[in-house]
């Protein structure tokens, strides 16, 4: 297959050229305004949030119903992106480890996964939680955590 | 705070405007080369791929063992972005439902969420699986299934 084994050679120089273009399609209104007010204990002890999804997309959120899971998935805009590897949770006693091996937010793309369950559905707003998410953060898409709901 | 509900009223002009990068971290290498290929019991019936990581990344696959369960994000380029409601897995059975709420392809950031296990590490390439996706598939993020692994 030489067409593919020529991708494959040139994969270096094409993927430094390809970007895409991600748009937000809402934004996180938590009362955790920055690193200060960032739960301690990760994800677990983190409060719940609002989802105000642009009202162009409400169409996406037909038959949502309060109790269900959903995986956000958020651009950490305040994140580096020139990070490739440090100490998980910036504890210096774990080894040095590299970002695709843990959930640091310092990432090549800054790309947060959260599950939530839908608490309450007030129009276009959604109240979703627990979410460790920085107030203002970009929703970027929102998908079923269950795999069964494949489209 | 006046600030704070200012940024509300123009949430809606303010994400129309506002766009991220996103850069390709590595490609998708399948046997699955179209939709005739794909697994017709969803992502359970997947077979395994190889995920050819850019050099420059290396260091970002630190520590990376087999056997550990990682999250792959990827994006899916063939997608329709402009779809926002459906039948779920296309079946005229079930109800319409917003993209948000399912777990289709198509949806306005085109994002996939594959959970796979590592099967064998070659330098910067990575065997994992079961994983449904098309051979050539940009990989966008890579993370520690496990939210113990913050970093």
């Amino acid at each position: 297959m030489p067409t593919h084994s020529c991708v494959v050679r040139k994969v270096d120089n094409v993927a430094s050229m390809i970007s895409y273009t991600l748009k937000p399609v809402g934004f996180i209104r938590s009362t955790v305004k920055g690193r200060e007010d960032a739960p301690r204990q990760g994800p677990e002890g983190a409060p719940d949030a609002w989802l105000e999804i642009e009202p162009r997309f409400a169409e996406a959120m037909l038959g949502m119903e309060v109790g269900h899971e959903l995986i956000v998935i958020t651009w950490l805009h305040k994140a580096n992106r020139d990070v490739l590897k440090g100490h998980p949770r910036n504890d210096p006693n774990r080894p040095i480890t590299g970002v695709f091996y843990t959930r640091s937010p310092a990432r090549p793309n800054p790309l947060g996964l959260h599950p939530v369950m839908v608490r309450a559905i007030d129009g276009t707003r959604l109240k979703v939680g627990p979410i460790e998410a920085f107030d203002g953060t970009p929703v970027v898409d929102i998908k079923s955590a269950s795999t069964r709901a494949d489209g």
